[in-house]
């Protein structure tokens, strides 16, 4: 069975001149297929871009002209044309309904950990004292339905005896959570691990991994999703919602023959499920959108951005009517500042900025050097024992520190948010002085009390911990996303500053920084704000977002204001990530694992010809060709079985070697199998031809093979001395496959996406620097 | 001089064969250019994208590979990466300096038409009465400081005289204002007409048109901006603010020598000036990110992206700092609702929608319709007294109304709000319940009063002459915008559309439809929304925008809450309009225009080859080639001068076909003539060889000409099968300006972008309907 960690199926190293490795695919029946249109791809292989887009056009063209002949025609032709807003509308509305319930069950059994509602076992803590009647946030959470375990088992809610309980079924909760979830994945569903926004990247760029978008891991990964999250690992469920969305997104495909048949038109549904994906993660539908654009799509026309931008809207209002967070809110992290910010305080986030880059280096670095150890060593094969063991270590170390022991998204909220007068949380301990008699929005600053100073240590060793503990966790066999860690680091250092800076303000204010922004009375720091910016520099560091990562905030706090602090850190996390490593955390894993992607960002700088890249190479045997009328089946029987490549070209003789087309292997082999069994007189020694015209033989011969149909007349050339970027660019923009090398109209080779990226993996080796200067 | 209306320059009916048909541009000097780097364009000529990008990674990697001699080249090399941010710092800067600029101006200049400020001239109406103690608006109009002219001629505020003498000096200084705007325009810079996106959407995918976007356009664009807004045509500042924006971005470019000298690297800056324009005309930053990546831009890599997001908060937040509104919001129409909508209203808005595809397709069809009239007619003779016709119907017919008497963005942004209880507009006069005491914010729904139906009247008559006046100015000699007329003809529509649901909703609360949602006593209508609805419809109709209109709207309300109906509306109106013709208004201009313009959007699907595109057709003489080592200097500059191609494919010989390489015509010819001048022995019968060594020749014959350097050895090539559809996606991808054709590696013609720019022209209209079902 397939399996996550040894996805490594194109290494880039590997030498050979295939265009890709795997040859097998027998177990198709390739005679229930119509003949002519003897294109779905194998798995792991590569889809070409044009001659996708070229099939759609065909079947378009057959529909509009088919429309003129009668009513139900037009109608179906209609039909078709709408059917793409269809499937956006129902990706919508299942991925939204799904996030909510995601988030829903994820509400309860995170509760479950530590206790259990009386009057119904299925509400949540926060559903269950709903209903109570006490005002602050402190003694609402103490309501008499919801008892700990130790209260219910014991009937003692306080002392050590009930603490050690409590602790120990923390413990056995999350053990039970992750063990359920990581041998569901490991029997159901390998593909259902990770985060998956490396390999929908992959898929996006026009890559196949056949059931990686299938209807078990939709399932599986959702159910596991909820479990994973619900242990307390340190991990989120944003990145493995995109893929949830995505499988949407495929299942929906396979309603219209549209969408399942052309692989190109499927990547378009795709990329908008993605959007969709992110948009109900964060509750930010223009977020969705330009992330899907900016990070995870290959080819994004823009009737794609406009579904896209419905299917996010979509889903975003199914969740909001799900309403899971209880508040009417669309949003994950809903925050309301009062107060403006200064120019001053540009330093503390530009520091935080580079917080955001070092931590976002040192985790990429550590992360990939602890995935790469599992992949060589032993440890890779105990997945289901190494979860176990992280989940112990984490929760163990968690409950004792209130701020890891809830969930990181209840954190990530409680550091966002701004001191009302209302908030009764250890961070909002501040002195108040009796005599004051503001409104509730404006409260100035004031000295920190105890409970601020206790907070901010048990911040720290939380801040310590996640650290540590989510290098371990990303890339363990459960679904885990990246974006809630990252926030969470960021926001939990962002806030240590935030206060440190309000207290500097308070306590020194005739210093001259202070002097002209904030006088003693006025409520001059958010220390919320500081959160916010350093989990935006936290996640950019790590995911090398930018514009949609700043457009994400700005739906979050749903105002202009801020966005200057907010791209502030996130530019400066980005440059100083970039000056130690160019790639982000997705393209480290795409590179890991070694998937044939090439990047739209990279660029190709180097002084080398497609001469230089193409195959063969100078001390490799001849390039395997068809002479277009002077090959035998037999010839041709042997040479498919001699090699694995994917395709030949198809020359007028092998002495002038001019070009003309190219046969891909299947329709080769199909063909030829075809003729065999249903077309009288083709044997061994009969002629293939290639030409318009097989000239009249005398009847002694054997019956000529004509196989003009099956030629691809059109084969994209370039020539020896085009410039290797030429070539690089090329590739992306149109999403080739292969390309023939020619000089003068002689063919002297053959270029593969994969010969493309094992040059630029080589390039990129032998001149590190030149990537920083980009 | 050039002019606006005769651009004309490349029809795509012409018969020349020629890629363009300008082969003039003997003004420059070419001598005083380097010799290898021969390449800038002429005038009205297409660039070529991949030779511009591998020119840019060429001068790259000289950068890079100095950057390690000295400290010096390192720190030039940084500099070098940084001049991208520091253009779009500088471009923001500027481009919100002069919006800030031209708004205050125009506010000012509009108030003149009406009367003087006395204790300061140069304070508008607002500013006047800013320090005025009357609290409702109605009363803080009619301060003391501010005098109407007649009041200050006569003495006299009221009655028949002083209304008539303000009815005069109004259209008294509307035609002055008009007279000025286009005089300048006529004799400065006749490019600083219209609203110039089709031009910059034309120049973006890479046409040259010299001066387009220089400096003296600039300023007059400026000026006469203002001038044409204060005259009270029925034009808004939209559109032109993008083409001033795009200015300043050319004029930063020419700072640095990365964007001076390299064409594509230039459009990239472009882009992003665009957004910023967008930007700081509606103060949306992310809808003009948005809009320049739909609407505008042609090729927009992800860099850019976050380049012109930079620019566009640059530009935002300096316009914000200039506070021309003074309100301190960067929104152009600042409004917030203070009730949801409900699922009925869908209804009204989607025939809002309709309303809006209806006007833009009649809006389309009327203005070509009367700009091509202006084109073949007497009447584009006569530019002045055109622009001074109108101005004065427009004034005449605009004074008795107060609706159109005032500025159009007031009129929509007076149409926009919500009726609070402070409110003394006409639209808000409700009849209100004695007996009531609700919050301000929560007022519900009331029969209307008098001033409601007289409102009703007068805004019946604005939209009637609002449509009809909108046709004849747009494309008249002046700045003209689109965005603020469209926007008001919806927004007239949508604010009676509202008013009427709202009052039948209140007189028939117990009706099915009202009865769920609209209880009496209830506020459930907001008119002002379906203002903003019909807004953004009509904005839609008329220029097909999609995401980032409604982006752009979102940005304008700032919640999510009303998306849903925006973009029912958008796509409704969109829907319909695309079914009366695909092209928005800046795409019918580019076609009445003749650019040679490539749209992203329109796809092609026609079964046609490149073999029935190429040049020379069936009855054509043969293509015009040079062969590697068998043309004489006289061949070629017979050919130069019979012909006008742009460049010449090199084959190896006639006989063959064999092509090796492309020649331009640019570098052919001045490599003879400095051949010519400076390399002794060579003459006429020279022969002049392309390959890499020229043969040894007897002394007696006359010293070779060695060209290879000046072959460009990697053509762009396909093979005559390939499908036309395919072709045009290379063209629009890589940016081609040619391509040749060949079979099995014989040279059979070429295929230009005019070229396929006439055929798609040819095949849309044969078979028009075919586009319908995109």
């Amino acid at each position: 069975k397939a399996d996550c960690t040894r996805l490594l199926l194109l290494s880039v190293s590997a030498a050979t001149p295939t265009e890709e490795m795997n040859g097998a695919g027998n177990l198709m029946d390739f005679l229930d297929e119509p003949f002519p249109d003897v294109s779905t791809y194998e798995d792991f292989h590569t889809i070409d871009w044009l001659r996708e887009k070229s099939r759609d056009t065909d079947r378009h063209r057959k529909i509009t002209s088919k429309s003129k002949e009668s009513l139900w025609e037009l109608i179906k032709s209609l039909l078709d044309a709408w059917s793409g807003w269809v499937v956006m509308l129902l990706i919508g509305l299942l991925s939204g309904t799904l996030a909510g319930v995601i988030d829903l069950a994820v509400d309860w059994m995170t509760d479950l950990k530590e206790g259990v509602c009386l009057s119904a076992f299925w509400y949540s803590h926060e559903q269950c004292c709903w209903t109570s009647n006490e005002t602050t946030f402190d003694d609402r959470d103490k309501c008499p339905q919801w008892q700990k375990w130790a209260e219910l088992m014991t009937g003692h809610a306080e002392g050590a005896g009930a603490y050690v309980l409590n602790y120990f079924l923390y413990i056995l909760w999350a053990l039970l959570f992750s063990f359920l979830a990581v041998s569901l994945v490991r029997v159901f569903a390998p593909y259902a691990c990770g985060s998956g926004i490396p390999e929908i990247k992959t898929i996006l760029s026009g890559f196949i991994i056949r059931g990686y978008l299938g209807k078990w891991t939709l399932l599986i990964k959702t159910v596991t999703l909820v479990l994973a999250v619900s242990s307390g690992l340190s991990l989120g469920k944003e990145g493995p919602l995109v893929h949830v969305a995505c499988c949407c997104g495929n299942l929906f495909c396979s309603l219209f023959s549209k969408y399942s048949k052309n692989e190109g038109k499927r990547r378009e549904v795709l990329s908008a499920a993605a959007a969709a994906g992110v948009s109900v993660a964060f509750g930010a539908p223009i977020g969705g959108v330009l992330f899907s654009l900016e990070e995870v799509s290959y080819y994004f026309p823009l009737k794609t951005l406009w579904r896209s931008f419905f299917a996010a809207l979509v889903a975003a209002f199914t969740l909001r009517s799900i309403n899971p967070f209880g508040n009417s809110r669309l949003v994950l992290f809903y925050v309301e500042y009062h107060t403006p910010w200064y120019m001053a305080e540009l330093v503390p986030f530009i520091l935080l900025g580079v917080f955001g880059g070092l931590w976002g280096t040192l985790f990429i670095r550590a992360n990939i050097a602890w995935c790469r150890r599992r992949k060589t060593t032993q440890l890779g094969k105990y997945p289901v024992l190494e979860v176990i063991a992280v989940t112990g270590i984490t929760a163990l170390l968690a409950y004792p520190n209130p701020y890891t022991r809830r969930s990181t998204s209840e954190l990530i909220s409680e550091l966002f948010n701004d001191c009302g007068a209302l908030e009764s949380s250890q961070l909002c301990d501040y002195v108040n002085n009796p005599n004051m008699s503001r409104p509730v929005d404006d409260i100035p600053d004031r000295p920190a009390g105890p409970g601020v100073y206790n907070a901010l240590w048990q911040l720290t060793l939380a801040l310590i911990f996640k650290i540590v503990i989510t290098i371990f966790t990303f890339g363990m066999k459960i679904p885990s996303g990246l974006f809630i860690p990252s926030m969470a680091v960021g926001a939990i250092a962002g806030r240590i500053v935030g206060i440190a800076v309000e207290q500097m303000a308070y306590h020194h204010h005739d210093w001259i920084i202070f002097k002209n922004w904030c006088r003693p009375g006025a409520d001059c720091v958010t220390p919320g704000l500081y959160a916010m910016v350093g989990a935006a520099a936290c996640l950019g560091g790590v995911t090398r977002m930018t514009v949609s990562l700043v457009v994400i905030m700005f739906e979050l706090t749903g105002g202009l204001e801020y966005i200057v602090p907010l791209m502030a850190a996130a530019v400066t996390s980005k440059w100083v990530a970039d000056a130690f490593g160019k790639e982000g955390i997705y393209e480290s894993h795409i590179l890991l694992n070694g998937y044939p992607y090439l990047d739209v960002r990279d660029e190709f700088t180097h002084r080398t010809l497609a001469t230089d890249v193409m195959r063969p190479r100078r001390n490799d045997p001849p390039l395997a060709v068809l002479t277009q009328d002077s090959t035998t089946v037999e010839d041709v029987e042997t040479l498919i079985k001699d090699t694995d490549y994917n395709g030949f070209p198809v020359v007028v003789s092998r002495e002038s070697e001019r070009l003309i087309g190219f046969v891909q292997r299947r329709d080769l082999t199909l063909a030829i199998k075809n003729a065999r069994q249903k077309q009288d007189g083709v044997v061994s020694s009969s002629v293939v031809y290639f030409t318009e015209d097989a000239p009249q033989l005398p009847a002694s011969n054997p019956q000529p093979l004509k196989l003009r149909r099956i030629l691809n007349l059109s084969p994209f050339t370039v020539t020896d001395h085009t410039p290797m970027e030429t070539v690089v660019d090329i590739f992306r923009k149109l999403g080739l496959r292969q390309c023939l090398v020619t000089r003068s109209g002689r063919l002297l080779g053959i270029i593969t996406k994969k010969d493309v990226l094992r040059h630029m993996a080589q390039m990129m080796n032998q001149d590190p620097e030149s990537i920083m200067f980009n």
